[in-house]
Protein backbone atom coordinates (compact mmCIF):
# COMPACT_ATOMS: atom_id res chain seq x y z
CA UNK A 1 0.00 0.00 0.00
CA UNK A 2 1.08 3.49 -1.05
CA UNK A 3 0.11 6.41 0.68
CA UNK A 4 -0.66 9.75 -0.55
CA UNK A 5 -1.33 13.80 0.14
CA UNK A 6 -2.67 15.80 -3.01
CA UNK A 7 -1.85 18.84 -2.66
CA UNK A 8 -3.57 21.46 -5.00
CA UNK A 9 -7.57 21.88 -6.10
CA UNK A 10 -7.10 22.46 -10.19
CA UNK A 11 -7.66 19.56 -12.90
CA UNK A 12 -4.42 18.03 -12.47
CA UNK A 13 -5.81 17.68 -8.97
CA UNK A 14 -8.75 16.56 -9.85
CA UNK A 15 -7.64 13.92 -12.40
CA UNK A 16 -5.07 12.65 -9.83
CA UNK A 17 -7.33 12.27 -6.87
CA UNK A 18 -10.35 10.54 -9.38
CA UNK A 19 -7.40 8.21 -10.81
CA UNK A 20 -6.12 7.31 -7.42
CA UNK A 21 -9.41 6.86 -5.52
CA UNK A 22 -10.56 3.66 -7.76
CA UNK A 23 -6.80 2.39 -6.84
CA UNK A 24 -6.93 -0.27 -4.10
CA UNK A 25 -2.80 -0.10 -3.29
CA UNK A 26 -3.15 3.47 -3.11
CA UNK A 27 -4.45 5.33 0.09
CA UNK A 28 -5.14 9.00 -0.13
CA UNK A 29 -4.76 10.10 3.12
CA UNK A 30 -5.64 13.87 2.57
CA UNK A 31 -6.20 16.12 0.02
CA UNK A 32 -5.65 19.56 0.73
CA UNK A 33 -6.30 22.86 -0.54
CA UNK A 34 -6.74 26.63 0.73
CA UNK A 35 -10.57 26.80 0.07
CA UNK A 36 -12.92 23.95 1.43
CA UNK A 37 -15.16 24.96 -1.30
CA UNK A 38 -12.72 24.27 -4.19
CA UNK A 39 -12.13 20.99 -2.24
CA UNK A 40 -15.96 19.70 -2.95
CA UNK A 41 -14.97 17.66 -5.63
CA UNK A 42 -13.44 14.80 -3.05
CA UNK A 43 -16.74 14.54 -1.80
CA UNK A 44 -16.55 13.01 1.02
CA UNK A 45 -13.89 9.72 0.00
CA UNK A 46 -11.05 10.98 1.32
CA UNK A 47 -10.41 13.21 4.15
CA UNK A 48 -9.61 16.64 3.24
CA UNK A 49 -7.60 19.65 4.97
CA UNK A 50 -7.16 23.41 4.46
CA UNK A 51 -4.35 23.83 7.13
CA UNK A 52 -0.92 23.36 5.98
CA UNK A 53 -0.14 23.01 9.95
CA UNK A 54 -2.32 19.88 9.94
CA UNK A 55 -0.19 17.59 7.29
CA UNK A 56 -0.35 13.60 8.03
CA UNK A 57 2.32 11.33 7.35
CA UNK A 58 2.53 9.48 3.70
CA UNK A 59 4.83 8.03 1.60
CA UNK A 60 4.55 10.19 -1.06
CA UNK A 61 3.40 14.15 -0.99
CA UNK A 62 1.85 15.20 -4.75
CA UNK A 63 2.30 19.15 -5.36
CA UNK A 64 -0.83 19.31 -7.79
CA UNK A 65 -0.60 23.51 -7.68
CA UNK A 66 0.36 26.28 -10.47
CA UNK A 67 3.79 26.42 -11.27
CA UNK A 68 4.12 29.88 -9.72
CA UNK A 69 2.91 28.13 -6.37
CA UNK A 70 5.49 25.15 -5.81
CA UNK A 71 8.28 27.18 -3.90
CA UNK A 72 5.67 28.36 -1.53
CA UNK A 73 3.83 25.63 -0.86
CA UNK A 74 6.96 23.11 -0.59
CA UNK A 75 7.89 25.09 2.42
CA UNK A 76 4.86 23.91 4.34
CA UNK A 77 5.93 20.64 4.11
CA UNK A 78 9.54 20.92 5.82
CA UNK A 79 9.34 18.81 8.35
CA UNK A 80 7.19 15.69 6.45
CA UNK A 81 9.26 12.54 5.85
CA UNK A 82 8.08 11.21 2.48
CA UNK A 83 8.87 12.23 -0.68
CA UNK A 84 7.89 15.43 -1.95
CA UNK A 85 7.10 16.04 -5.75
CA UNK A 86 5.80 18.60 -8.21
CA UNK A 87 3.66 18.00 -11.21
CA UNK A 88 4.77 20.77 -13.49
CA UNK A 89 6.26 19.67 -16.83
CA UNK A 90 8.08 23.18 -16.79
CA UNK A 91 9.77 23.56 -13.65
CA UNK A 92 12.65 22.05 -12.68
CA UNK A 93 13.50 19.73 -9.86
CA UNK A 94 15.38 22.33 -8.23
CA UNK A 95 13.04 24.26 -6.92
CA UNK A 96 12.39 21.38 -4.26
CA UNK A 97 16.25 21.59 -3.60
CA UNK A 98 16.47 22.36 0.03
CA UNK A 99 14.83 19.11 1.26
CA UNK A 100 16.04 15.56 0.68
CA UNK A 101 13.82 13.16 -1.27
CA UNK A 102 11.96 15.08 -3.66
CA UNK A 103 10.69 14.05 -7.57
CA UNK A 104 8.45 14.84 -10.30
CA UNK A 105 5.60 13.19 -11.05
CA UNK A 106 4.40 14.74 -14.64
CA UNK A 107 1.78 13.45 -16.46
CA UNK A 108 2.20 14.52 -20.11
CA UNK A 109 -1.32 15.24 -20.88
CA UNK A 110 -4.06 18.38 -20.84
CA UNK A 111 -7.11 18.43 -18.32
CA UNK A 112 -9.88 20.32 -18.66
CA UNK A 113 -12.28 21.73 -15.93
CA UNK A 114 -14.41 18.84 -15.05
CA UNK A 115 -13.54 16.25 -17.46
CA UNK A 116 -11.98 12.95 -15.97
CA UNK A 117 -10.22 10.88 -18.40
CA UNK A 118 -8.35 7.62 -17.69
CA UNK A 119 -4.73 7.63 -17.26
CA UNK A 120 -4.19 4.25 -18.99
CA UNK A 121 -2.40 5.50 -21.67
CA UNK A 122 -0.67 8.68 -20.20
CA UNK A 123 2.87 8.83 -20.17
CA UNK A 124 3.53 9.51 -16.86
CA UNK A 125 7.17 11.27 -16.64
CA UNK A 126 9.23 10.40 -13.29
CA UNK A 127 12.12 12.05 -11.84
CA UNK A 128 13.95 11.51 -8.51
CA UNK A 129 16.65 13.05 -6.07
CA UNK A 130 17.87 9.16 -4.70
CA UNK A 131 17.23 6.31 -6.64
CA UNK A 132 14.89 4.32 -4.20
CA UNK A 133 12.58 7.06 -4.12
CA UNK A 134 12.36 6.49 -7.73
CA UNK A 135 11.55 3.24 -7.66
CA UNK A 136 8.64 3.98 -5.32
CA UNK A 137 7.04 7.10 -7.53
CA UNK A 138 7.95 4.09 -10.46
CA UNK A 139 5.49 1.93 -8.29
CA UNK A 140 2.90 4.71 -7.61
CA UNK A 141 2.97 5.51 -11.94
CA UNK A 142 2.17 2.04 -12.63
CA UNK A 143 -1.00 1.95 -10.70
CA UNK A 144 -2.47 4.32 -12.86
CA UNK A 145 -0.36 4.07 -16.32
CA UNK A 146 1.27 1.78 -18.83
CA UNK A 147 3.71 4.02 -19.32
CA UNK A 148 5.98 4.99 -16.83
CA UNK A 149 9.24 6.36 -17.38
CA UNK A 150 12.11 8.09 -16.35
CA UNK A 151 12.64 11.54 -17.83
CA UNK A 152 15.64 14.14 -16.82
CA UNK A 153 14.90 17.63 -16.21
CA UNK A 154 16.28 19.06 -19.42
CA UNK A 155 14.20 16.38 -21.20
CA UNK A 156 10.89 16.84 -19.70
CA UNK A 157 11.14 20.52 -20.20
CA UNK A 158 11.56 19.47 -23.68
CA UNK A 159 8.41 17.65 -24.15
CA UNK A 160 6.70 20.70 -22.34
CA UNK A 161 7.91 22.63 -25.34
CA UNK A 162 6.61 20.01 -27.89
CA UNK A 163 3.73 19.91 -26.04
CA UNK A 164 3.11 23.55 -26.34
CA UNK A 165 2.83 22.76 -29.96
CA UNK A 166 0.65 19.74 -30.29
CA UNK A 167 -1.39 20.97 -28.03
CA UNK A 168 -1.82 25.09 -27.32
CA UNK A 169 -0.75 26.01 -30.67
CA UNK A 170 -2.86 22.87 -32.76
CA UNK A 171 -5.67 24.15 -30.47
CA UNK A 172 -5.23 27.72 -31.40
CA UNK A 173 -5.20 26.24 -35.24
CA UNK A 174 -8.60 24.54 -34.27
CA UNK A 175 -9.67 28.44 -32.73
CA UNK A 176 -8.96 30.06 -35.99
CA UNK A 177 -10.15 26.84 -38.16
CA UNK A 178 -13.80 27.85 -35.91
CA UNK A 179 -13.32 32.00 -36.78
CA UNK A 180 -13.40 30.82 -40.05
CA UNK A 181 -16.63 29.21 -40.06
CA UNK A 182 -18.33 31.28 -38.05
CA UNK A 183 -17.84 35.08 -39.56
CA UNK A 184 -18.86 32.65 -43.10
CA UNK A 185 -21.99 30.93 -41.50
CA UNK A 186 -20.49 27.33 -41.62
CA UNK A 187 -21.07 25.15 -38.86
CA UNK A 188 -17.63 24.11 -37.76
CA UNK A 189 -18.65 20.87 -36.21
CA UNK A 190 -18.52 19.60 -39.82
CA UNK A 191 -14.50 20.10 -39.34
CA UNK A 192 -14.69 17.60 -36.18
CA UNK A 193 -14.39 14.54 -38.04
CA UNK A 194 -10.96 15.67 -40.04
CA UNK A 195 -9.48 16.51 -36.81
CA UNK A 196 -10.03 13.79 -35.06
CA UNK A 197 -8.43 11.97 -38.04
CA UNK A 198 -5.50 14.16 -38.56
CA UNK A 199 -4.37 13.36 -34.78
CA UNK A 200 -5.15 9.28 -35.50
CA UNK A 201 -3.16 9.44 -38.65
CA UNK A 202 0.19 9.47 -36.24
CA UNK A 203 -0.75 5.89 -35.44
CA UNK A 204 0.62 4.93 -39.08
CA UNK A 205 2.76 7.43 -40.28
CA UNK A 206 5.20 10.60 -39.17
CA UNK A 207 3.82 14.10 -39.07
CA UNK A 208 6.14 14.45 -42.11
CA UNK A 209 4.76 11.59 -43.95
CA UNK A 210 0.97 12.85 -42.96
CA UNK A 211 1.62 16.47 -44.39
CA UNK A 212 -1.05 16.99 -47.54
CA UNK A 213 -2.44 20.23 -48.31
CA UNK A 214 -2.25 22.83 -51.18
CA UNK A 215 1.22 24.31 -49.43
CA UNK A 216 2.98 20.64 -49.81
CA UNK A 217 1.72 20.55 -53.46
CA UNK A 218 3.06 23.87 -53.86
CA UNK A 219 -0.64 24.39 -55.83
CA UNK A 220 0.00 28.20 -56.27
CA UNK A 221 -3.40 28.70 -57.63
CA UNK A 222 -4.92 27.33 -54.65
CA UNK A 223 -3.21 29.21 -52.03
CA UNK A 224 -3.79 32.24 -53.89
CA UNK A 225 -7.41 32.14 -54.20
CA UNK A 226 -7.41 30.98 -50.14
CA UNK A 227 -5.63 34.60 -50.08
CA UNK A 228 -8.20 36.16 -51.41
CA UNK A 229 -10.73 34.43 -49.31
CA UNK A 230 -9.13 35.11 -46.11
CA UNK A 231 -10.51 38.34 -44.95
CA UNK A 232 -9.16 38.55 -41.13
CA UNK A 233 -5.38 40.01 -41.97
CA UNK A 234 -3.80 38.10 -38.62
CA UNK A 235 -5.03 34.59 -40.31
CA UNK A 236 -3.92 35.62 -43.85
CA UNK A 237 -0.64 36.46 -42.26
CA UNK A 238 -0.38 33.15 -40.76
CA UNK A 239 -1.75 31.11 -43.43
CA UNK A 240 1.42 32.86 -46.15
CA UNK A 241 3.46 32.36 -43.13
CA UNK A 242 2.64 28.18 -42.35
CA UNK A 243 1.93 27.56 -46.00
CA UNK A 244 5.79 28.92 -46.91
CA UNK A 245 7.36 26.58 -44.03
CA UNK A 246 5.23 23.99 -45.09
CA UNK A 247 6.41 24.70 -48.98
CA UNK A 248 9.97 25.04 -48.02
CA UNK A 249 9.91 21.79 -45.77
CA UNK A 250 8.29 19.46 -48.44
CA UNK A 251 10.08 21.65 -51.18
CA UNK A 252 13.61 21.35 -50.31
CA UNK A 253 13.81 17.97 -48.84
CA UNK A 254 11.71 15.94 -51.97
CA UNK B 1 -29.86 1.12 -57.70
CA UNK B 2 -27.38 3.86 -58.61
CA UNK B 3 -24.82 3.21 -60.76
CA UNK B 4 -21.18 5.36 -60.85
CA UNK B 5 -17.73 5.45 -62.73
CA UNK B 6 -15.25 6.36 -60.42
CA UNK B 7 -12.40 8.65 -62.36
CA UNK B 8 -9.25 8.55 -60.86
CA UNK B 9 -6.30 6.20 -58.79
CA UNK B 10 -5.93 8.36 -56.51
CA UNK B 11 -6.38 8.11 -52.25
CA UNK B 12 -10.04 10.15 -51.99
CA UNK B 13 -11.01 7.55 -55.56
CA UNK B 14 -9.46 4.48 -53.34
CA UNK B 15 -11.42 5.46 -50.56
CA UNK B 16 -14.72 6.24 -52.62
CA UNK B 17 -13.96 2.63 -54.21
CA UNK B 18 -13.52 0.68 -51.09
CA UNK B 19 -16.68 2.60 -49.75
CA UNK B 20 -19.18 2.35 -52.22
CA UNK B 21 -17.77 -1.50 -53.15
CA UNK B 22 -19.51 -2.59 -49.93
CA UNK B 23 -22.55 -0.74 -50.50
CA UNK B 24 -25.32 -3.17 -52.27
CA UNK B 25 -27.33 -0.24 -54.10
CA UNK B 26 -24.53 1.58 -55.52
CA UNK B 27 -22.68 -0.74 -58.74
CA UNK B 28 -19.64 0.37 -59.93
CA UNK B 29 -19.76 0.29 -63.54
CA UNK B 30 -16.24 0.86 -63.92
CA UNK B 31 -13.05 2.54 -62.41
CA UNK B 32 -10.98 4.75 -64.83
CA UNK B 33 -7.64 5.11 -64.73
CA UNK B 34 -4.82 6.39 -67.67
CA UNK B 35 -2.44 3.67 -65.70
CA UNK B 36 -3.59 0.65 -65.75
CA UNK B 37 -0.78 -0.27 -62.72
CA UNK B 38 -2.56 2.05 -60.51
CA UNK B 39 -5.42 0.43 -60.72
CA UNK B 40 -4.54 -2.29 -59.06
CA UNK B 41 -6.33 -1.23 -56.06
CA UNK B 42 -9.46 -2.02 -57.32
CA UNK B 43 -8.50 -6.08 -57.64
CA UNK B 44 -11.03 -7.33 -59.62
CA UNK B 45 -14.30 -6.43 -57.74
CA UNK B 46 -15.07 -3.96 -60.57
CA UNK B 47 -14.47 -3.38 -64.25
CA UNK B 48 -11.43 -1.15 -64.54
CA UNK B 49 -10.69 1.03 -67.93
CA UNK B 50 -7.74 3.20 -69.21
CA UNK B 51 -9.76 4.06 -72.32
CA UNK B 52 -11.70 7.49 -72.21
CA UNK B 53 -13.17 6.41 -75.49
CA UNK B 54 -15.10 3.52 -73.82
CA UNK B 55 -17.16 5.09 -70.66
CA UNK B 56 -20.22 3.07 -69.74
CA UNK B 57 -23.96 4.81 -69.06
CA UNK B 58 -23.78 5.43 -65.42
CA UNK B 59 -26.20 7.51 -63.39
CA UNK B 60 -23.37 9.65 -61.58
CA UNK B 61 -19.79 9.84 -63.07
CA UNK B 62 -17.53 10.96 -59.75
CA UNK B 63 -13.89 12.76 -60.63
CA UNK B 64 -11.80 11.97 -58.17
CA UNK B 65 -8.85 13.60 -60.11
CA UNK B 66 -6.39 16.27 -59.01
CA UNK B 67 -7.58 20.07 -59.01
CA UNK B 68 -5.76 20.64 -61.67
CA UNK B 69 -6.77 17.89 -63.64
CA UNK B 70 -10.93 18.18 -63.50
CA UNK B 71 -11.02 20.35 -66.19
CA UNK B 72 -8.95 18.10 -68.82
CA UNK B 73 -10.53 14.84 -67.41
CA UNK B 74 -14.16 16.71 -67.49
CA UNK B 75 -14.43 17.50 -71.00
CA UNK B 76 -13.82 13.50 -72.09
CA UNK B 77 -17.51 13.12 -70.57
CA UNK B 78 -18.99 15.35 -72.74
CA UNK B 79 -21.09 12.79 -74.55
CA UNK B 80 -22.04 10.70 -71.30
CA UNK B 81 -25.83 11.44 -69.80
CA UNK B 82 -25.54 11.09 -65.80
CA UNK B 83 -24.50 13.63 -63.09
CA UNK B 84 -20.51 14.72 -63.85
CA UNK B 85 -19.38 15.33 -60.14
CA UNK B 86 -15.68 16.31 -58.55
CA UNK B 87 -14.87 15.93 -55.30
CA UNK B 88 -12.53 19.06 -54.97
CA UNK B 89 -12.96 21.39 -51.59
CA UNK B 90 -10.99 24.12 -53.33
CA UNK B 91 -12.69 24.00 -56.72
CA UNK B 92 -16.35 25.85 -58.35
CA UNK B 93 -18.63 23.98 -59.86
CA UNK B 94 -18.09 26.20 -62.54
CA UNK B 95 -14.87 24.07 -63.93
CA UNK B 96 -17.55 21.52 -65.19
CA UNK B 97 -20.11 24.79 -66.50
CA UNK B 98 -20.19 23.55 -69.90
CA UNK B 99 -22.49 20.38 -69.00
CA UNK B 100 -26.01 20.87 -68.24
CA UNK B 101 -26.42 17.72 -65.35
CA UNK B 102 -22.88 18.46 -62.72
CA UNK B 103 -22.53 18.89 -58.98
CA UNK B 104 -19.96 17.88 -56.39
CA UNK B 105 -19.06 15.77 -54.14
CA UNK B 106 -16.43 16.54 -51.44
CA UNK B 107 -15.56 14.23 -48.88
CA UNK B 108 -14.41 16.68 -45.82
CA UNK B 109 -11.64 14.27 -44.83
CA UNK B 110 -7.67 13.63 -44.95
CA UNK B 111 -7.41 10.80 -47.09
CA UNK B 112 -4.23 8.95 -47.05
CA UNK B 113 -2.52 6.35 -49.26
CA UNK B 114 -2.87 2.52 -48.53
CA UNK B 115 -5.21 3.87 -45.51
CA UNK B 116 -8.80 3.15 -45.71
CA UNK B 117 -11.26 4.73 -43.30
CA UNK B 118 -15.18 4.38 -42.65
CA UNK B 119 -16.67 7.43 -44.54
CA UNK B 120 -20.28 7.02 -41.70
CA UNK B 121 -18.82 9.96 -39.80
CA UNK B 122 -17.29 12.04 -42.62
CA UNK B 123 -19.41 14.67 -43.63
CA UNK B 124 -20.51 14.53 -47.72
CA UNK B 125 -20.95 18.48 -49.07
CA UNK B 126 -22.83 18.57 -52.18
CA UNK B 127 -23.63 20.99 -54.67
CA UNK B 128 -25.66 20.26 -58.20
CA UNK B 129 -26.66 22.87 -60.87
CA UNK B 130 -30.11 20.47 -60.79
CA UNK B 131 -32.69 19.76 -57.71
CA UNK B 132 -33.29 16.89 -59.26
CA UNK B 133 -29.56 15.56 -59.44
CA UNK B 134 -29.23 16.86 -56.50
CA UNK B 135 -31.55 14.46 -54.39
CA UNK B 136 -29.82 11.93 -56.63
CA UNK B 137 -26.54 12.85 -54.91
CA UNK B 138 -28.24 13.15 -51.30
CA UNK B 139 -29.38 9.31 -52.17
CA UNK B 140 -25.75 8.46 -52.88
CA UNK B 141 -23.98 10.03 -50.41
CA UNK B 142 -26.87 8.68 -47.57
CA UNK B 143 -25.01 5.00 -48.83
CA UNK B 144 -21.73 6.06 -47.10
CA UNK B 145 -22.32 9.08 -44.71
CA UNK B 146 -25.08 9.79 -41.85
CA UNK B 147 -23.55 13.59 -42.81
CA UNK B 148 -24.44 14.07 -46.11
CA UNK B 149 -25.29 18.40 -46.40
CA UNK B 150 -25.77 20.96 -49.02
CA UNK B 151 -22.93 23.11 -49.24
CA UNK B 152 -22.56 26.35 -51.94
CA UNK B 153 -19.35 26.26 -53.67
CA UNK B 154 -18.48 29.74 -51.31
CA UNK B 155 -19.37 27.59 -48.26
CA UNK B 156 -17.21 24.71 -49.84
CA UNK B 157 -13.82 26.77 -50.05
CA UNK B 158 -14.67 28.06 -46.84
CA UNK B 159 -14.54 25.06 -45.14
CA UNK B 160 -11.56 23.80 -47.39
CA UNK B 161 -9.59 27.26 -45.93
CA UNK B 162 -10.89 26.40 -42.37
CA UNK B 163 -9.65 22.86 -43.07
CA UNK B 164 -5.95 23.94 -44.14
CA UNK B 165 -5.73 25.49 -40.94
CA UNK B 166 -7.09 22.54 -38.51
CA UNK B 167 -5.74 19.34 -40.47
CA UNK B 168 -2.46 20.95 -42.90
CA UNK B 169 -1.23 23.35 -40.02
CA UNK B 170 -1.96 21.42 -37.69
CA UNK B 171 0.12 19.03 -39.09
CA UNK B 172 2.82 21.06 -39.00
CA UNK B 173 2.47 21.67 -35.33
CA UNK B 174 2.63 17.60 -35.15
CA UNK B 175 6.30 17.91 -37.33
CA UNK B 176 7.50 20.57 -35.06
CA UNK B 177 6.75 18.82 -32.16
CA UNK B 178 8.69 16.14 -33.47
CA UNK B 179 11.64 17.86 -34.70
CA UNK B 180 12.03 19.50 -31.01
CA UNK B 181 11.55 16.13 -29.72
CA UNK B 182 14.31 14.43 -32.33
CA UNK B 183 17.04 17.39 -31.82
CA UNK B 184 16.87 16.63 -28.13
CA UNK B 185 16.45 12.34 -27.81
CA UNK B 186 12.89 12.51 -26.51
CA UNK B 187 10.30 10.30 -28.19
CA UNK B 188 7.60 12.15 -29.99
CA UNK B 189 5.48 8.64 -29.37
CA UNK B 190 5.30 10.13 -25.68
CA UNK B 191 2.86 13.24 -27.14
CA UNK B 192 0.52 11.01 -28.91
CA UNK B 193 -2.54 10.79 -26.41
CA UNK B 194 -1.94 14.70 -25.56
CA UNK B 195 -2.21 15.09 -29.79
CA UNK B 196 -5.34 13.09 -29.44
CA UNK B 197 -6.80 14.24 -26.33
CA UNK B 198 -6.40 17.79 -27.90
CA UNK B 199 -8.71 16.53 -30.67
CA UNK B 200 -11.82 14.69 -28.42
CA UNK B 201 -11.59 18.03 -26.08
CA UNK B 202 -13.79 19.19 -29.10
CA UNK B 203 -16.71 16.58 -28.44
CA UNK B 204 -17.28 18.97 -24.54
CA UNK B 205 -15.73 22.41 -25.05
CA UNK B 206 -15.12 25.16 -27.78
CA UNK B 207 -11.64 26.30 -29.21
CA UNK B 208 -11.62 28.72 -27.51
CA UNK B 209 -12.78 27.01 -24.04
CA UNK B 210 -9.98 24.26 -24.85
CA UNK B 211 -7.11 27.12 -24.77
CA UNK B 212 -4.43 26.11 -21.98
CA UNK B 213 -0.90 26.66 -21.99
CA UNK B 214 1.48 29.60 -20.45
CA UNK B 215 1.12 31.83 -23.51
CA UNK B 216 -3.20 31.47 -22.34
CA UNK B 217 -2.08 32.20 -18.69
CA UNK B 218 0.36 34.68 -19.83
CA UNK B 219 3.05 33.03 -17.68
CA UNK B 220 6.09 35.25 -18.52
CA UNK B 221 8.25 32.90 -16.70
CA UNK B 222 7.89 29.62 -18.75
CA UNK B 223 7.32 31.28 -22.51
CA UNK B 224 10.76 33.26 -21.51
CA UNK B 225 11.99 30.03 -20.64
CA UNK B 226 10.91 27.87 -23.59
CA UNK B 227 12.23 30.64 -26.05
CA UNK B 228 15.74 29.97 -24.30
CA UNK B 229 15.57 26.46 -25.08
CA UNK B 230 14.65 26.80 -28.58
CA UNK B 231 17.86 26.70 -30.72
CA UNK B 232 15.90 26.65 -34.43
CA UNK B 233 15.17 29.95 -35.34
CA UNK B 234 12.13 29.09 -37.34
CA UNK B 235 10.42 27.43 -34.21
CA UNK B 236 11.22 29.88 -32.23
CA UNK B 237 9.62 32.52 -34.17
CA UNK B 238 6.27 30.53 -34.62
CA UNK B 239 6.44 30.21 -30.95
CA UNK B 240 6.70 33.74 -30.83
CA UNK B 241 4.40 34.81 -32.80
CA UNK B 242 1.33 31.65 -31.96
CA UNK B 243 2.05 33.15 -28.28
CA UNK B 244 1.49 36.78 -28.96
CA UNK B 245 -1.47 35.49 -30.82
CA UNK B 246 -3.07 33.52 -27.94
CA UNK B 247 -2.23 36.03 -25.14
CA UNK B 248 -3.87 38.66 -27.12
CA UNK B 249 -7.01 36.60 -27.95
CA UNK B 250 -7.25 35.22 -24.28
CA UNK B 251 -6.05 39.11 -23.00
CA UNK B 252 -8.36 41.24 -24.66
CA UNK B 253 -11.26 38.61 -24.49
CA UNK B 254 -10.96 37.79 -20.13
Amino acid sequence: MISVVIVGTGNVAQNLFQAFEKVTDVEIKQVIGRNENHLSFVKNKAPINTDFNKIPAADIYILAVSDDSIGLVAEKFKDCKGILVHTSGATSLDILSTYDRTGIFYPLQTFTKGKIISFKDIPICLEAKNLKDLELLQKLGETLSNTVIKVSSEQRKVLHIAAVFVNNFTNYMYTIGEEICTENNVDFKLLKPLIKETAAKLDDLTPYESQTGPAKRADQKTLHNHLQLIKNTHHRELYTLLSNAIKHKHGKEL
